[in-house]
């Protein structure tokens, strides 16, 4: 089969590779019938996080069960799944504590071969799926064409933008500002939306983007960053700030941002991989008791709640794709995401 | 009158001083009946923090009100009161919004004479009162005198151990450690368990405090700390850590163990005056989903919560003065607390 390697920074190569096979029992093959990347997979992309050795990449997928391993009782072959971007069981104390991301005996797609053999990503054109009862979701049925995009967000950026909805306690009557205008930033605005915000600022300099953030449900958005932006939000806020903060970024200006924009008492969810060598200024936290929650999502413990809505068609979050490509032009899509030509790329094997 | 005044480390005296005056119109006079020592106290005590010039001192009093200024509407003359460890008027939004220690208006005794005139500490005779509608909170009656210490515990130590807790979102079946044993740490345990925690593990290597800890209802006493008592509580609570830690000293060592005592997903609730460089740890934050919420108490939006019970007696908090002196002996009191003499110490004048 074909599968997407990087080699080095700004070398991603699709590649021919041996077909999975089952090994552990507990796993399951899946044809993948949509992947994408990720802005994460830009960090080794770009060398931020130097790639030591070339290896499977591509953590979000969707796709139709070929087999299955004999332990395996809830996954069919034949079902159509969603996979989060992480190996996990949803049995161990962790999982069943909401938190699957620290499941005791989970892992990583591309980069964690301990479960019984190589660990494929899920930019290919298969990938065998660890511990699949825990790890995969299976639809209803046999989606229709126009819901995959919609899908294939639970793998990841919806999960992440309610994770951080979540983890700020955005609840009914909530005023909710959004810091970071990436895919996962537009679907923290539509989590807060659903999780019934009064009024959700979105801080987006990007004329597609604000589009989007307005169109996901963002009532107003603010351009302004650092000082001026925080000055900006105090202002439309009674001169003190929102009681939610959603920190999409990932970066010490958008945390420092997040941090100083909240009001006293306020809650800031975050999300954005952390990167640069900035910590949590505690001082600051104290003095105001701004709290910070989030983390890598557990994206696999919202699935259930969110898939009947995105079914249905009411979610619409896979309308953060804006370009869609072959798998054959795997390098085109990390560069059109790189080059931010796209807020989100789906490619189909 | 006399009053406490500090002039540089380890030189606190009890000094005669000019008696305080209505200026406001929306201030009152309160006679103290019985104030305390604080743990952040110790802080210009030891000099870690510098007094710059000589200022009066002591945040925690109880007393009678004598003189109301023609503003005030809700407190009386002969109401005995409670005062927290700041002023606020409890009507702006931050107040409103539960967190009155960042009242718009507030300010603290002893170190903000924008009041309409000298800030009063709370370690005297007579205190003048801001925004004493907003500030104080009368009990139903004269209380009876052994109640006094315990409601003198609203004004501080027992708000902030129900502070930690509340920051923690302790509730019923949740597991609980608490790292730290002074009266906050102690009033933390108590505050637990009060919330319906399950089971409250007590971090204590002293055996008065471990022997109160566990008659505030901890169920478990673990004397190690750093790795060792990291190993430990993570053995006690399947391997994994408690849902809560509530860190009630301040260190950066005790945070470092309260973050990585809890389990993936846990909640740390923070009350510890923060001191030494250390920042937050924002990447094993986000790779855990350890939270971090707390802060300078907002005591004063917990009084109405607190004080039924401790006026029906089933909470008695006060239990951790473990001292008691006139407030001639003041000196003494700061050196009782200092030298770890006492866990916390009552005077009266």
């Amino acid at each position: 089969m074909r599968a997407t390697v990087i080699h080095a920074a700004r070398d991603v190569r699709l590649e021919t590779v041996p077909d999975p096979v089952l090994s552990t029992g507990a796993d399951a093959i899946v044809r993948v019938v949509a992947a994408c990347v990720c802005g994460s997979d830009l960090w080794p992309y770009r060398g931020v996080t130097p790639t030591e050795e070339p290896h499977r990449i591509g953590h979000e997928f969707v796709g139709v069960v070929e087999e299955v391993g004999p332990d395996v009782q809830r996954i069919r072959v034949g079902d159509f799944v969603i996979a989060p971007f992480y190996v996990c069981d949803m049995t161990c104390a962790n999982c069943r504590n909401g938190v699957s991301t620290s499941c005791l005996h989970g892992g990583w797609w591309g980069e964690d071969d301990r479960f019984g053999g190589f660990a494929d990503g899920g930019q290919g054109e298969r990938v065998r799926v660890p511990l699949a009862d825990g790890t995969l979701v299976a639809t209803p049925s046999m989606p229709a064409p126009e819901l995959v995009p919609h899908l294939l967000t639970l793998s990841d950026v919806m999960g992440t933008g309610h994770h951080a909805a979540v983890a700020a306690e955005v609840g009914p009557g909530s005023t909710v500002v959004v810091v970071g205008d990436g895919a996962v930033g537009l679907c923290a605005v539509l989590a807060a939306k659903r999780l019934g915000a009064e009024r959700v600022v979105a801080m987006s300099r990007n004329p597609e983007r604000q589009a989007l953030a307005r169109e996901f449900g963002a009532d107003e958005v603010v351009a302004e960053r650092g000082e001026e932006g925080i000055a900006r939000i105090h202002e439309l806020f009674d001169g003190i700030g929102p009681d939610c903060v959603l920190e999409c970024v990932g970066t010490a200006e958008s945390m420092d941002q997040a941090l100083r924009s909240a009001r006293p008492g306020g809650r800031v969810g975050f999300v954005g991989v952390p990167n640069g060598g900035a910590e949590l200024p505690i001082r600051r936290m104290f003095q105001t008791n701004v709290s910070v929650r989030g983390g890598v999502a557990p994206v696999r413990n919202y699935v259930e709640e969110l898939l009947p809505e995105v079914w249905d068609g009411s979610l619409q979050p896979g309308r953060v794709f804006d370009l869609e490509l072959p798998l054959d032009d795997i390098a085109e899509a990390y560069a059109a995401m790189d080059e931010r030509r796209a807020i989100k790329v789906l490619v189909r094997p």
